[in-house]
């Protein structure tokens, strides 16, 4: 250990997963130095998760990112459930819609997890100030005590293995192929038993001081076990099986996703993907011990699920991958440690993937601690806004465990129904207390399995109510939900959301109401002093100002507002004309027009919020509390001196 | 010329602007033996066209490359006019919708041309079959007399002159400087005068011969001229200023097309463009002379808008590009000789820039060229359908000439206007006759501008008349009109135009209306062995076949079509489920659920449509009329052997 190389960075991630890359993208954002290390030799490239739900999308486009995602991959719209039909088949008892309209501008997708990673990959290469750095092996951690205010501390220690070889920490994933050799069992992989295979080469050892860590290391977290968290929770005996194939079928309803349910066989859950490939979760009804192990493979799995879906019959030709998982739900009881370690996805929150949340609620912690991370290091936040990470994140981990539970209980259940009729072939079948309600859970968990419902608690973040009697469905809290309007300017319409691009801006949106009318154009003309005086405050680029009026678009022109709100003017570009908005219709596009009407907010009146980097809503308060205002900005951020 | 290398292609294109890059873009997706050769040493960085109409874009869509022009050109909406408040100042008399709505999904962007020349040079880099060959001087041009089914025929022979130094043909344009040498005037240009400068250097001479000729090379096309074609038409003497600069600037619609008519100072076109930038056209008032040319530059340009924007104010740090041009109305008596060479674009019609048509029709004049060269290069078609280029693109060509003719009138006529009222401020001003009336020249020509209402006349490729009572509204001739449909096996939203890329393929469109009834269902059923056996006379990916039901999705399977409607089964594969599409409604998409209505079909009966390769109705029948459909196909079709 004498001989190590020892280095410092700011930042230092483990993990270069969804949650580690995402976490990459922020502090590629804020321009921190930062390292990002991970023990395999290269990303996955086929397997693991594939679902995005649509509050991941929206934090995909707020990078800039969401184009591949959400063309090339699977729309899921609607859910199918299939029962027994009481005798040997089974029947179509139920047509849900996944996603309640009008709650976001995209639909889940699903897509392989390695098209997600070389996103945020390709991401931070093209910004080019880190990159991954792959085969290091963490081997040691310490952490010292050091105030939260201290810059210049270095209070993490690790110490890192580069291995020389590639990495054979995790057995390539199953390729086509049926061999056992391929198949890969979460439970079963232990990277310290797989650390010894790398001990034969003189490798180098280094010593990296830093700042922060950020642990995005997996289920079986390295980091956490350094930590000596334990995870809590149950964990059932029961394997399911998991693969990747192209389907050949006659099954009806292959490419919509599906819960189906036989009376005795087990059921599936059905998870059409791009190109063709379908995922499917398979109850194998096997105690999990290596005897059961040993005798499941995608034949075997296949078979099942033909007992399932008989009469219909599926086979393959085309494997892309499979494994084999136990269901558990299980939490980690902390999420970061004296403000200096968190950890996120995985390695604090496991469950089952029937719901196609891991990936997202894991891409989400990091989302989450990432901004805060880089608002700290650059100066521009208080050290304290830190602990709001497990405040914010650990509540959403418990929902997702409820959840989980709720619908592990409703795939275990195998119910005998009588024969179909042409109402349940429609999905119009009125439900009984005997059916398995898919409809009523989805329904009831819509907005947390979408992602946009979460709400995080008051905080030094987040104020704990409006001061503004004229915004009515600003959810304090949640990240603001987006409409389309219009470019004052230029009449084009777009999405509010992207104008909440993920850069690390603060953002105060003023929603003027109607400047038509005396009283609020004196009104605008007044906040020009305060608010100038209040942005002032702080470094430039800290906040953004906004503007979004609701007078018609065609009697009012930019020059009708003061010049703070047409942004500064740049001697060679002019004026921003990306500052000012408009709340009306648009000939070419029949979404717009209905934004202050959906946000309950007075078109005369208008009001004022404030937006967090992650576009959740920390703020909101009348048009001419700038005083409230500045009281929220003042709880967290750093003024210059 | 004796030691010159002699080479044999089956497709030439010499232009490698936009006009060539679409031919090149076609011989790409036909993967037809092409050279593509241009005289300069590299594409255009700045200036030139920029106003992309909407079948432009639909045409960029279906060779997949739309997303970058559509996503950062400024998108045209709406055009304001401008006139004289009769007294010093101007006011807005006329606010105008540049498009009807729902006659396509895009609206018409502005963009530099050098963004596009770009997008088909990475498009057909990518498919990596041929690439650019530039500093190739073409030097003499030989077509002997040919028959128009020789296949092994090479009737044509040009000279090149491989340049090995940089070519200095074109002046650099302007580029943020005011200097006088950086002027471009396009009449001046002149290809002989700057060849002499080429001769210092030993450079290789290449004898190319050429089953095909595509000449893409401008207003000054050296092919016209080796053919005797001389440009018909009319030109005035005045002198046009066109800049592009980024205006620092009070006039509230900046960030809006206008025309701008001062009483006495001229006129002003203003297109705002991407990045912040806006073309104006200038009226300058003066005649073409070297002594007028002398004394023209930005300033004295930006002196003359500012005078006609009064009392407005307007001027510049930094400035883009800036040409001179004069306005007149030419065409060429041919378009193409013997079937072996053809002119597309400037090289055969030439016209004010007022519209924002040129680029657009030349790259249309292309596009329908390069699709019918490759159906007879590949033998798919027969070389009769060569002869539809002139009748149909010349007639565009004409038509065009007649709008420019039209607006090139309105903005000669300088108009004293009375004093502006609120109603005129807000465009619903009523109209005069002594009103310039751009709205109603606009809506005149509304169909032909956006491009979506080009006709074709009847020829071997387009019937003269349906066969079927049940097809209201789909235009023998025109493009097909786009509406959102749905894919049977997903429920995934999509535009119809998306199932007709351009890659070479016919389309037989069956609209099989409601197969729930029984005689629609046994309708469809009769129909699997004719349409077999028609298909089966073709080369396979000659015709895709592609259905469209009108029935209740979800009361529906693709297992309710015959196989041959699923098209064929891939034993690795599986169904193809992007072959089965159903007119329905969406829950998260409000466009969809209405294609059969607004293309007048049916919902009941169906019909058949088959559509070319350019998107192009060919043929419209009744649902049975297979026989109909297979008198289309054959008149211009190759049969197998």
């Amino acid at each position: 250990m004498a001989s190590a190389k020892i280095s410092h960075t700011d930042l230092l991630i483990i993990g270069a997963g969804p949650s580690g890359m995402m976490a990459a993208a922020w502090a590629s954002q804020y321009n921190i130095k930062t390292r990002v290390i991970d023990k395999n030799h290269a990303r996955i490239s086929k397997g693991q998760a594939d679902g995005l739900q649509v509050r991941t999308l929206e934090i995909f486009d707020s990078f800039g990112v969401v184009d591949e995602v959400w063309n090339r991959g699977y729309r899921d719209s609607e859910m199918c459930t299939w029962l027994s039909d009481g005798e040997n088949g089974i029947h179509r008892s139920q047509r849900v819609l996944l996603q309640k309209v009008g709650i976001s501008r995209y639909t889940s997708v699903a897509i392989n997890q390695a098209v997600i990673e070389q996103t945020f990959l390709d991401l931070v290469s093209q910004k080019g100030r880190f990159h991954v750095e792959r085969n290091m092996l963490p081997e040691c951690l310490s952490l010292i005590e050091s105030h939260p205010d201290d810059k210049d501390c270095y209070p993490i220690n690790i110490t890192v293995r580069h291995l020389h070889n590639p990495s054979p920490l995790r057995a390539p994933n199953g390729t086509g192929k049926d061999t056992r050799s391929h198949v890969q069992i979460k439970e079963d992989e232990d990277s310290d038993a797989a650390k010894e295979q790398q001990t034969g080469n003189a490798e180098a050892i280094e010593s990296i001081n830093a700042k922060y860590l950020l642990a995005c290391d997996g289920a079986h977290s390295w980091t956490r076990r350094q930590l000596g968290l334990v995870m809590e929770g149950e964990q059932t005996d029961y394997v399911w099986g998991v693969i990747d194939i192209i389907p050949l079928t006659d099954f009806p309803d292959i490419r919509t996703a599906c819960a189906i349910h036989s009376s005795t066989a087990g059921s599936i859950l059905n998870i059409p993907r791009e190109d063709r490939i379908n995922r499917l979760y398979i109850q194998l009804g096997l105690e999990d011990n290596s005897n059961n192990r040993a005798n499941i493979n995608p034949r075997t799995m296949i078979e099942t699920a033909r007992k399932i879906m008989a009469p219909y019959t599926i086979d393959y030709k085309y494997c892309d991958w499979w494994s084999l998982y136990k269901i558990g739900q299980r939490i980690s009881p902390k999420f970061s440690v004296s403000n200096r370690v968190f950890l996120a996805g995985d390695a604090v929150h496991t469950h089952s993937p029937k719901l196609g949340q891991g990936m997202n609620v894991s891409m989400q912690d990091a989302y989450n601690i990432g901004w805060k991370l880089g608002a700290v290091l650059t100066g521009t936040a208080k050290p304290s806004i830190l602990s709001t990470y497990e405040t914010e994140r650990r509540q959403v981990a418990l929902e997702l465990l409820n959840a989980d539970r709720e619908v592990t209980r409703f795939y275990a259940r195998n119910v005998h129904k009588t024969p179909s009729t042409p109402a349940a072939a429609n999905g119009s079948e009125p439900e009984t207390t005997n059916t398995p309600n898919f409809k009523l859970i989805r329904e009831n968990l819509h907005a947390f399995l979408a992602g946009v419902g979460i709400t995080y608690p008051p905080s030094i973040l987040t104020s704990s109510q409006t001061t503004s009697p004229h915004a009515l469905h600003i959810p304090l809290g949640a990240r603001l939900p987006s409409h389309k309007i219009l470019n004052q300017a230029s009449a084009r319409p777009i999405h509010l959301a992207t104008l909440l691009p993920s850069n690390s801006h603060f953002r105060i949106l003023i929603f003027s109401g109607n400047i038509l009318s005396p009283s609020q154009a004196s009104l605008i003309q007044n906040l020009t002093t305060p608010l100038e005086s209040l942005i002032q405050k702080y470094p430039p680029s800290t906040i953004d100002i906004l503007t979004i009026h609701s007078s018609p678009r065609t009697s009012v022109s930019i020059f009708d507002f003061p010049p703070f709100f047409r942004g500064p003017f740049d001697e060679v570009l002019g004026w921003d004309y990306d500052r000012i908005f408009v709340d009306d219709i648009a000939a070419h596009d029949s979404e717009c027009g209905s934004a202050y009407q959906r946000l309950g907010i007075d078109k005369e009146k208008g009001c004022l919020v404030g937006v967090r980097p992650d576009q959740h809503v920390g703020w909101v308060g009348a048009l001419g509390d700038v005083e409230g205002l500045g009281t929220w900005l003042g709880g967290f951020l750093v003024a210059k001196v």
